[in-house]
């Protein structure tokens, strides 16, 4: 299924993401992987975007050249890999409101992936980075389910407080080297 | 980096695979992992393929329409997952030769990422298929380093014989539903 593409996102990102240097949450964790990887800390990748491909040139020989193709909607999360001899798997997105974090920004086949992962033993959250107040949050699975399946129930408020980032879920410091320390929180909750 | 693209390679193998009814090693595996998906066993996916974004249009406000794009290296293996707990991580290729599997089938990256796997306590391992014969097998790490590292030594014959695959490598049987059962064979060797 193509999907459409928010096309707007990133302008208005790098404007309100200043104190980080314009750093996007994406190449912040993407870097805190790369250090993890370096010093033999954990295997920890993102997977490629998924782009389906309609049509394909071949200047010559050696060569092709993609010339029509989609984004389309992930049927997974964006991270996966292995810590400590445990599967780890996560989704990771910004937030640019000021109150909640609205649901409709994980897809449910996403939501139903991490339900899976933690059935069958893995360790399955959400990273959310509030640009407005320059905060990262490590978010256990079950509240995710908590405010999702309720939302599915009553169709009522789609989206998590604030307030409940406060009380429930785990602070990430931002640092140089690893950027995010995502891991030593993940410490804490899971070991 | 961007990589040159096997142009002719699907047409051969559809002519020689003729015994699966065409279906291919790639298309074998997915549907195995959908059969253990809905089926609860495990959460193995295949990874979207890399893609080099050069150029979007915007035909309009909402769609997104990539125009030059190119495949890129993979960084790590086409599949991972979780089975029985454990973190899981292969990848999956098919062989033309009569006598040998050549190694240049695998990137070098891939190789260190199947390292790396396994000195954190994951399982890895490749699956190859021998097209000619209609066999599949599982081929534990422990096999290809050997024959990786040899061939990295000496600069000499950088494949592994089939007669290493009869002696040493794990038979998948080729079913119904699931098409390849390679989990069963993870069974007996890892666990």
């Amino acid at each position: 299924m193509a999907i459409n593409f928010p096309i707007k996102k990133k302008v208005e990102h790098k404007a309100a993401n200043k104190a980080n240097l314009g750093m996007e949450l994406e190449d912040m964790i993407n870097q805190s992987n790369e250090y993890y990887l370096v010093n033999n800390k954990a295997v920890i990748h993102k997977k490629p975007t998924p782009i389906q491909i309609v049509k394909v040139d071949y200047p010559n020989r050696n060569m092709a050249k993609i010339v029509e193709a989609y984004y389309k909607t992930p049927s997974t999360t964006d991270y996966n890999g292995i810590y400590k001899g445990k599967y780890i798997d996560f989704e990771a997105k910004e937030n640019h409101n000021k109150t909640a974090f609205p649901l409709r920004n994980i897809h449910p086949h996403q939501i139903e992936h991490l339900r899976k992962i933690i059935e069958h033993g893995g360790i399955g959250f959400l990273i959310i980075a509030w640009n407005l107040y320059n905060e990262y949050y490590l978010v256990p699975m079950d509240i995710v389910f908590e405010y999702w399946d309720k939302a599915e129930l009553d169709d009522g408020r789609k989206s998590i407080p604030y307030s409940v980032f406060k009380e429930k879920a785990h602070p990430i410091k931002v640092g140089y080297v690893p950027r995010l320390n995502y891991l030593s929180v993940v410490d804490e909750v899971y070991f």
